[in-house]
């Protein structure tokens, strides 16, 4: 929630110079977006987002996300899509950042989704998938179970003044993922970050996905894990399992889940909560200074996870 | 710089059941802006402002700042206009807050005006004081002379950590204020607050006027002399007297300043130096809790203030 990097009309200018957008009539930094800073460009062609990378984003991965932007959008999947300036380059410099303009995607974000719509959203992650095949850059996904113990380290001793009890659920968590997370299940190009503020609907139909700043190489179903964790709890962080069963069958519509990965989904859901639990925790623990956001309660996440102990593959939809 | 309140989709579609805009395909907060939340919303029809009156807006002082907005427009000042729903209304609740839509402004602010520019603005300035004559609801400065002792009351005994004598400058200044502040001076409907980002340009022409929200009725030369203060500085907070003769001569090409308004330009000049200064100031020794803003510098208005101590008619073009 904030602009981190101020842009100057003078620079923005010099920046445009070097594309064909025509006349610039509205250009408005965008609230929302913890990791980059993010403008609205209007011209008299089109709308566009302007992305400042800030430095919590490598500079070596923006190949990677560019790239991968460019890859989907290609082969017809429904995401911001690189501009290229005069020269054929997606990536400049702006106000001494690294900075894209991608194509202005319609629509918006719902915030109580129904069980169609998690359908469309799992159809639509089956065909990210899908169209992921062949982009020839690979990401480690950082966040990964061997990024968790550095996590639960740096946060374990402080964890239950947050919640009682959270401490043991968070190195108990992680040994049971190091215990019995996968490793011969499908793999690809998975968003890694498909929370309902990333998946925007209009007149209806789903209309495309944004952010693909956590995008990486990782197991297929460990994305659909994270989806469940993001859309199917209410309100009251209750497990909604229509919606969860909705949202599977929506995949599996286009990539049907091998009886492996319907196997390990148990697993993975618990892996899922208990990485956003971790960041969260973390970024709870020590807000960054200047960072202008207001950190995500962790206990969302700690409440999944206990949900998520109990879970069988029929509750899900995986009978 | 924040969205301070989140807007619902669902929320926003009740909202918006009473307006005939079409469909919704854009709505994101809006970074920038420190006393509301504003959302620009994007239907198949135009875009508008949306924006949530917070805490720091009083309730009572709406129907004069909407009012306002709704005259000048009707007078073909290029403002944002305010939307009715189908019941008349300019005014309702979302979110618990006071809302309102007004027209979307299209253009940009500019960080380094030319002379040219400012003499646009002060042209403008003069329009809207001329386009503001007949508004027959009233608005009394709250941040005039008589609010200034407050403020330097709450903020004297700390300013020195900010400034060296920067005590003794607001003390002596309050003093110098009351005694020489003019009373017989034209009086109307002023914006207050024309800094560079309430300006938009657009082809090289001024394209209107946002951010109603300090509006207020006062001396007109008043308005002129808080401009010159945003309009007329260099980035080392030097003045810039070709920039002030052109906004002064672009002012008085539409309506020209009266001899007794000449006089107390220089008195006006420190007033609205003193007064940005004290606002500024007790914001940087009091930085809300929750307002995710950064504050504003208030040494960039002591040193304006010490330059208009020895500030003659002459320098500012009023020879």
């Amino acid at each position: 929630m904030a602009v981190y990097t101020e842009v100057s009309d003078e620079a923005l200018d010099v920046f445009l110079e070097n594309y064909d957008l025509g006349r610039v009539n509205m250009f408005k930094g965008i609230a929302g977006g913890v990791e980059n800073t993010n403008y609205l460009l209007g011209t008299e062609k089109n709308s566009y987002i302007l992305t400042l990378y800030e430095k919590r984003v490598a500079e070596a991965d923006l190949p990677f996300f560019i790239g991968l932007m460019d890859h989907l959008a290609t082969r017809g999947f429904s995401c911001p899509s690189p501009i290229r300036n005069r020269n054929g380059q997606a990536l400049g410099m702006l106000q001494g950042r690294p900075a894209a303009l991608v194509s202005f995607l319609q629509g918006r974000e719902v915030v109580h989704p129904t069980p169609d719509q998690c359908a469309m959203t799992g159809r639509t992650m089956a065909q990210l998938h899908r169209a992921g095949e062949g982009f020839d850059i690979k990401r480690v996904n950082a966040l990964a179970p061997s990024g968790w113990p550095t996590l639960v380290t740096s946060a374990a001793d402080r964890a239950n003044s947050v919640e009682t009890n959270l401490a043991e659920l968070i190195v108990d968590e992680l040994e049971f993922a190091q215990a019995n997370w996968p490793d011969d299940i499908p793999s690809g190009v998975i968003h890694a970050d498909m929370f309902k503020d990333n998946v925007f609907f209009l007149d209806g139909e789903l209309s495309g996905v944004i952010d693909f700043y956590f995008a990486c190489n990782d197991f297929l179903a460990y994305d659909l894990a994270i989806a469940i964790n993001a859309w199917c709890f209410g309100d009251n962080l209750e497990f909604l399992p229509e919606h969860c069963s909705a949202l599977v069958q929506g995949y599996q519509n286009i990539r049907p889940l091998t009886d492996g990965e319907a196997d390990c989904m148990p697993t993975l859901l618990r892996g899922a909560a208990l990485r956003f639990l971790l960041t969260r925790l973390n970024d709870w623990l020590d807000v960054p200074e200047g960072a202008f956001v207001i950190p995500h309660d962790p206990k969302a996440f700690s409440a999944r996870l206990r949900q998520f102990q109990s879970i069988t593959r029929a509750q899900l939809g995986l009978a």
